[in-house]
């Protein structure tokens, strides 16, 4: 317990909600916030407040923006016959830092999960299927994780979108750039091969 | 940029402030945030800024409470004739987490490090002083880190208090307990042996 105050247990138990986050870093981030001048726990607490009541969903492509529709869907100089389909905004982000990808995005809010009550519903699942069917995307690419959870949301849109007249890609699997056979994993080199390209 | 969101931009700033937080961290903060209910974001910000406005340095040893004097200060059961010395308020917690210590504390909010400007003035080594000077401290145990800065410092406070007619002592250093000497380095293995101690 540090130093035995509640509003200082509530604050380590506030910073321990932040991904990845233990109570050991909580408490280090708490004793951060404590010990800086008024000034710097005022700043971090209005960051919050502010940047959470400014931010909400994009009514296109369901990212978190400040605008609607988002800037990436706003831009007429990307191209809109293109949809990346992701779990979460940070796929996106992941993407967009890549700098290579010039179409839009879709976000799902997670990917299919049974055991955790997550189905179809659950996800943004249906507005992309109405973005389809509006019409417009020729090719919809499936960039979920590469997670059990991610491939099973990746076969169930390749059914759902199926009839609908789309090209539906998965992106490629394989050795990371930069990394070599020695460090990649069995599944990995699998992937990689199956997934293995003609050259020149 | 994220989301291209001056309120997200500034959200990400403050949650890199955080100690050991670089940039991709604090976008994993600021996206957990902004896609939690907003009763999480409030949660958060409602306990950076009460935790700050409550907790208050204690009159008596410096550190972090929310009452004056602190539970240690104020703990009668505790031995007042020891006084530990260290530089953070994460130190005395360290030492309280042991939970072999009886003694009282004081927290010097840093160590002198003439090449960033902090002196003595700029340490409660003064309130140190007249603590001993009042009486009733027998033995001063100075704990500042195994530092350039924490040894200079130790130095600094022996010197500072060899007048005053308290015993002060400096922390062992040496081989953590549960560790070997393969792990080491040659420093913490010069001063394990110039440390030792009689068995039996």
């Amino acid at each position: 317990m540090l130093f035995e105050s509640p509003s200082v247990e509530r604050l380590v138990e506030a910073f321990r909600r932040l991904p990845g986050v233990g109570k050991r870093t909580a408490e280090r981030y708490a004793l951060h916030v404590l010990a800086a001048p008024p000034e710097e726990a005022r700043l971090i607490s209005d960051a919050v407040r502010e940047a959470r009541e400014k931010i909400t969903t994009c009514s296109q492509c369901c990212t978190l923006t400040e605008s609607d529709p988002c800037g990436v869907c706003a831009n007429g100089a990307r191209d809109h016959a293109t949809v990346c389909v992701v779990e979460r905004p940070s796929g996106m982000m992941a993407i967009e830092r890549g700098g290579a990808y010039r179409g839009l995005y879709h976000v799902l809010n997670g990917a299919l999960n049974p055991l955790e009550g997550i189905g179809p519903d659950e996800l943004t699942i249906e507005r992309l299927v109405r973005r389809v069917e509006t019409g417009g995307v020729r090719e919809v690419i499936v960039a979920t994780n590469a997670t059990a959870e991610g491939e099973a949301t990746a076969l169930y849109l390749s059914k759902r979108l199926a009839a609908l007249g789309v090209a539906v890609t998965r992106i490629a699997h394989g050795v990371p750039m930069g990394s070599g056979l020695e460090l990649a994993d069995g599944l990995t080199l699998t992937h990689a091969l199956q997934g293995r390209t003609k050259l020149g």
